[in-house]
């Protein structure tokens, strides 16, 4: 039986790794357009922060070593442009120009997502950098390194523009940030994003919420970004104002797509062509706590679904119990991280939400280098269960985030939450953790 | 209606608290044989390592703030000695002699629990401290302040043993640790314990186990502590092995202790007395993992039985769910935590236990400062439950076994488990968080 591959990322490696060791008689094709394979995405904003780093450290494991460890048939370089279902076949462009295709049996596509590009003239200037693969990040840096940029403008303020802009405070960058939305993070509760915007102010970052980009002109010394009323001269303008799921040839072949535009796959993995399976950025997910379909891009689901999928095709019976819709990130040194739904989402998905907002502490009281840990947390008021929290604070926020994301794998409520066994001493937080303090207030909210 | 509360610490107060809130009609009355109440005892090791800090900062609440802003008749100096059950009333001393005794409808006992004082001659002379309440630390830390400890030595290697081996290292005192037993933390696994002992031995302590100790010898310049094949000469003296509940005074008035000598107590607090409740260290709990009796003295568990047994006192249906029996530690720059039970508590409680034990990082892959995180994780063989996981790491453990006590909560499977979504980003761990790893390598191990 042949496997055929469409991506050589988080998701089409796993996959690949995983049926590679589940069947050792399958043949494994890999077509992947570039030529990096295996490597930590999300490291690059902070490699770029780091004049010591180097882009190659994030490399994971080579296109060589999964050839030669592994046996599997990876052909890097190789850009797939068509799916014929009926004939099985799926056909691309080589990077030299040559035409190839490829039969397959079972076929997996893990295309990824790439950046949005805002209509904006001038986005393709020299000197405009999106930050999506180790290419654009091997860019960056060399930009970078040439001494020549001195000021940036971040177009958006999601995770990867606020990241990026803490590691261009790092080079020394003046950064401004320029989106056309008022709120800053607008799935965070309020209160959690003025500490966002404080830290940022803090750090130095220029904030412009609020406006859109006009034009990116090319000047004598670099470029001017033109907003309504003011204009930014830089040397450096990365737009990130989100990202797609790369699901246009998967709809060219008549494969379904939900309403974000991604590959529809069940729980299984699979699409609505039963030889036809879809993993990572390219495809939706269940959410655990509204049963809908989701689609949120990150790397963990992007290994996990690959690796998924791959067992089903290799005739192992695995379902993806669904996603909490968990994410972290740091900016400057606060930690923010959420899970599960916020109140509107939570409303619009049928709940009837109630949320408190707190603020508690890292540490245990009269510990040294106690810091604040913001909470909101979100509750049914109908049903008393657990629907998503938020938090902020300068330490202890990443890895508390687990215990409330298996909370909502178990459909808790906060009364059975406020009731668990959590872990305590002095460095680490409080007697009553800030989550347990945020469900007991909720439950009395409740009453 | 009158409820009496016999110890006014974590379990005394949260439950006077919590019942003054409820029931502003109720006549509350505390009696506390010291004048501290509402302290963070887990803190005083931390800050008798700590020359700047002052050991009242570790008090939350004074004794006047519960009677003035509270309205709580809390009486210090009180030391209770007896329960008429068949009277309702409780009796006992003050400290300045005087007899007392009062009345109750509700009654709690909430004595706490105190140092095993090891039966070694010489145990009770000067230089000689056990470190179980507030004044115990004031007496440690006015010791350490004369200038005149250049050595100690703790006997047992526990929690307390070892966060007071790192105090008195961070005060320059060399340290000697001493215990019979040959193991280290005879429930961690054994390779974990090799990465703690390397962490003492990096730090300067000295270990000593597989010894008991004969005597502790008053010398012109000191103390000796005399093994059986060597003696150490020190200035102070640290017994820490172990804690007992205090519960005599139920056992006198024929309520049930359980075998480990606690105040057995149902889901509701209640002993076999309708109208007295136990909570806090004198009492024991469920398990979450094997549904019997345990007896585990820890602050949170203290705090909330306390306040539960105060909610079923004042007419609410409040039912303890469990404890996970999670708890974690710092030893000089090693984090160690714990949930559930081990591959033998597992046997003994009647499981097939399967135990994996991994070695995974605290960072994503490139990330600098990534350190590693040692992982033992215990699962059921027969059905795949999840019972128990031990990690150690430089980082990133603490709050990471919070999820897992929230899964042992929910009787999750390894598989279910493995498929959390956990938050991910490269400052905080691998995309794959250790405590998935090592699930899944449960997984496969059971296959």
């Amino acid at each position: 039986m042949r496997f055929v591959i469409i991506g050589g990322d988080a998701a089409g490696m796993s996959a690949a790794s995983r049926a590679g060791r589940l069947r050792r008689d399958m043949e494994i094709i890999v077509f992947e357009q570039t030529h990096d394979v295996s490597y930590s995405a999300c490291g690059m904003p902070y490699n770029i922060g780091d004049p010591e780093a180097s882009m190659e450290s994030l490399v994971v494991r080579r296109a060589e070593d999964f050839r030669e460890k592994q046996g599997i048939d990876l052909r890097t370089g190789h850009r797939v442009d068509m799916i014929d279902r009926g004939k099985h076949i799926i056909s691309g462009e080589k990077e030299n120009g040559e035409p190839f295709e490829c039969g397959y049996d079972k076929l997996l596509i893990a295309t990824g997502a790439s950046s949005i590009v805002p209509e904006v003239p001038g986005i393709t200037n020299d000197g405009v950098y999106f930050l999506k693969d180790l290419r654009d990040g091997r860019m960056i840096r060399n930009y970078l390194e040439t001494g020549s940029v001195k000021k940036a403008v971040i177009l958006g303020m999601g995770y990867i523009a606020l990241e990026m802009a803490d590691a261009l405070r790092k080079r020394g960058v003046h950064v401004t940030m320029v989106k056309p939305r008022k709120r800053l993070l607008p799935w965070l509760n309020e209160e959690l994003s003025h500490v966002i915007v404080d830290e940022l102010e803090k750090n130095g970052v220029e904030l412009y919420p609020g406006h859109s980009v006009d034009t990116i002109e090319k000047t004598g010394s670099g470029l001017t970004v033109v907003c309504d009323d003011r204009s930014f001269e830089c040397q450096l303008v990365i737009p990130a104002v989100g990202v797609k799921p790369n699901s246009g040839i998967a709809a060219a072949a008549g494969l379904d797509l939900d309403d974000f535009g991604a590959i529809s796959v069940d729980r299984r993995g699979r699409t609505n062509d039963p030889d036809i399976y879809a993993a990572g950025d390219c495809a939706d997910a269940f959410s655990v706590v509204t049963g809908k379909k989701v689609w949120v891009p990150l790397a963990l689901h992007a290994n996990r679904s690959g690796r998924v999928a791959a067992e089903n095709i290799c005739g192992m019976d695995t379902t993806l119990k669904g996603i909490a819709c968990s994410a972290v990130f740091k900016v400057f040194e606060l930690e923010v991280a959420r899970a599960g739904i916020n109140p509107a989402e939570a409303r619009a998905a049928g709940f009837d939400p109630l949320e408190v907002v707190i603020a508690s502490r890292s540490r245990a009281h009269g510990h040294p280098g106690n810091k604040t840990i913001h909470v909101a947390m979100t509750g049914d008021k109908k049903t008393g269960r657990l629907l998503g929290v938020q938090m902020a604070g300068a330490e202890g926020v990443a890895h508390r985030i687990h215990s409330f994301a298996v909370a909502l794998h178990n459909s808790m409520s906060a009364e059975d939450f406020w009731q668990a066994d959590l872990a305590y001493a002095p460095p680490f937080g409080p007697v009553w953790d800030p989550l347990l303090t945020a469900a007991g207030q909720l439950l009395r909210k409740s009453e």
